[in-house]
């Protein structure tokens, strides 16, 4: 691999330039009309502009995207995350027409991006998926028996429902007797089906997620991330090791990631996320991220790993170069996402121009970031501007590094979510991690209380 | 310890108020009227006017220091490096005035200011110096005699000689029967005193530094930093480990230094600087630094100890926390250190005022700086303007990314020694490691030869 094409723009553009220069490989960017200026586009060795901001006329753009690979004598395209990253039709056009793609192939996509396939591979590689009946049934009697296998509490979910609609939580057989019947007419009447599904309910749940890195033959696992603090299902603060699981379910995880990999073959780096379940310890595996994550920086900082140079070598043909008692995991890492939006005023996007720009540096602080004096927040994308992610020898110490870093981030001219990590990072339960993927919401709405699963009426 | 006054500026000061955060110590910066809006005196939770520009009248006076710190309810003072923080005087000062001084007791700094007090309670450690007589003489048998305990080859120096006056190099006995009597008859016309000294002539030396940490009683090493790519004196580029000494001398100095500290109940940071002399592996203690060094953040990456924070937690009266085998090392890291300089005008400092400034980021890149857009390069301070730190798993790598780093770094408005440094990292002596210290003045003089200790004439 000798020129790499990066098919993505933002920090993540910026990220993997840097990967490649370290490893001594040549860069071309991208850069839609809105970026022309934009540090990747600034940085990398070569840019290729590539069409107007809407990111369907340009970072969406297949054909553009290949051909600018083409000529601009790349050998290799690197997709990033977002945009085209997941897409195997991006995979396939860029492996037709001669080119590296870094990432797996085609039908790997396709197989991971399929959530219902992808438990079926992992039930096969003995990796555990929710437990729940995969078909639905008016019977009483059938959802009796079939609730003593899936193990309470229980959700019943209406087959013909939908967002939410028809859901109710049963702790156990008594209740289910109780609501069953009332479930299944009122389903009936809704819907006109009175079918009824069952999950197991899990009640607080954290969002973990281990980072794994296959060369199609083998494959290791990087240990795993504490993702469970969102908002709309967007990750807000991410941290590695997850303060909030043992060391057993730890190994286990990690142990069933690398087993569904190898199951696949897998080859690239790679994410399996899992549900654990906070009172009995089960996790369970929801689906897999064929790409690099926004949130791989922490796992780089405790295991000292460089993720997309691992990327890089393994599409490159290199085998795996690690084993797994290579892999040895020093400290804490926490990630804060700083977006240019407003939280005062519903987390609203805000555009704009930067006047003024002072990143914080020092120990241990690292900042992702494409901000630059003079730069445009253009408002086509998402409003991620930076990652201020953070090492320390224990959790404590990474905490209050975060905060002193996120104080010394200054940006003039656009809002961000700097003032509002920091609170988070603030709170008792955070620093004892006391949450769970429900935290941040509950929180937000202060003290409203909600359910871990979305869409359930308890 | 609540409350710290920081006794310096520039990037140490920025340094040492993001420790102190780190453990929850609020910090009062100190600032000349040159620097009021420097970034130091801007992040710090309070800013003490402190005089005029010149160090004299600000940085330097004992009086309105120790005045700030307790005007301002400090409890405690950090001299940073430079300026007060060897002034055995300004440590009496800042206890006497009921204040804990970050940094060995005024009776360690003198011990060690002192460069014979400090060779002895070397000898006495059973620390080795340098090979050399401590009285001269004007008798050549007497001189063949001592030559042979210092051993060959020898520096003959005039006793009433300086500045590099009167040296000459022998090889061997020979040399020194026919080169000493005329060296001594010269030193006789020209100084009136024939008496000549002899010492051991380290013909290519490494000038390497060993880390250590005391809290008066007990001692561990951080190993050691590599700092012989100097240019006047002043180094220029350090790392660690070091790439050229064996694991045997690396084992035997640190141990060395840790003797030391321990002989001294050193309490501090600390720095040991010992010659290694490259042809047989022996090293030499020169002096010790009773201060935290400008190159520590290299030790820190490597090791993931916060240097800076252990100053304060032993100031404070934490005892050691660390044994020895707690402290292991992973990878490798550089420091490049930028100043506001042209390489072009023979490194003539160019004070002005920063246009536009982007600091360069990612992974495992560290900056330490205080430069911000709108800063101010005084003309009254020493031109160091921040420090490219960068780790990786190998050397190489390492030097990949200080080069990517390097790249990043753009200042308008005042010249920078960034295009230098990246010139001195590519050179093929420097990824092969093989230099000492008068590498980069021979280099920087296109390849006029000189000899590796200052003043000599071979």
């Amino acid at each position: 691999m000798k020129r790499l094409l990066i098919a993505n723009r933002g920090e993540i553009a910026v990220r993997i330039i840097r990967a490649a220069r370290d490893l001594g490989i040549q860069t071309v960017a991208v850069a839609s009309d809105a970026d022309i200026e934009a540090k990747h586009a600034r940085i990398a060795d070569e840019v290729v502009h590539i069409g107007p901001a809407p990111a369907t006329k340009s970072y969406l753009d297949t054909d553009a995207l290949v051909r600018a690979a083409r000529e601009s004598g790349c050998d290799a395209v690197h997709p990033g995350y977002g945009f085209l990253s997941e897409r195997a039709s991006f995979a396939a056009a860029v492996a037709d027409a001669g080119l590296t793609f870094v990432g797996p192939d085609a039908a790997v996509i396709d197989q991971m991006g399929d959530k219902v396939r992808a438990r079926q591979v992992a039930g096969e590689a003995g990796v555990p998926t929710v437990p729940g009946t995969w078909e639905g049934t008016t019977d009483l009697a059938e959802a009796i028996e079939a609730a003593g296998e899936v193990g309470y509490p229980i959700m019943l979910k209406a087959a013909a429902g939908g967002g939410g609609r028809g859901i109710r939580v049963v702790e156990n057989e008594d209740e289910l007797s109780t609501d069953f019947p009332t479930a299944s007419s009122e389903a009936a009447k809704a819907f006109g089906d009175g079918r009824m599904y069952l999950e197991r309910f899990v009640r607080s749940a954290r969002h973990v997620e281990v980072q794994v890195l296959g060369d199609g033959d083998d494959a290791v696992h990087l240990y795993e991330r504490e993702c469970s603090l969102q908002r709309r299902r967007q990750k807000v603060i991410e941290e590695a090791p997850s303060p909030g699981i043992t060391g057993a379910v730890r190994g286990d995880m990690a142990e069933a990631a690398v087993r569904l990999c190898k199951q696949v073959g897998y080859r690239n780096a790679g994410t399996c996320e899992f549900l654990v379940d906070d009172e009995t310890g089960e996790f369970f595996f929801i689906e897999m991220n064929t790409r690099i994550q926004v949130e791989h920086p922490v796992t780089e900082l405790i295991t000292g790993i460089d993720l997309v140079a691992a990327q890089l070598r393994i599409a490159a043909g290199e085998p795996l170069w690690l084993r797994q008692s290579d892999i040895t995991v020093s400290g804490h890492a926490i990630e804060s996402r700083i977006c240019a939006e407003d939280p005062k005023r519903g987390f609203l996007p805000g555009p704009g121009k930067i006047d003024h720009v002072e990143l914080p540096g020092g120990p241990w602080v690292r900042t992702d970031s494409w901000l630059a004096p003079g730069s445009q927040v253009p408002p086509f994308y998402d409003s991620l501007v930076g990652k201020l992610i953070v090492w320390g020898e224990d959790r404590g110490t990474a905490i209050r590094r975060a905060k002193r870093a996120l104080a010394e981030f200054v940006v003039d001219g656009v809002p961000t979510t700097t003032g509002f990590l920091d609170e988070l990072l603030s709170q008792p339960w955070f620093a004892e991690a006391d949450f769970d993927t429900g935290s941040l919401e509950r929180w937000l709405e202060d003290g409203a209380r909600s359910t871990s699963q979305e869409g359930v009426d308890e």
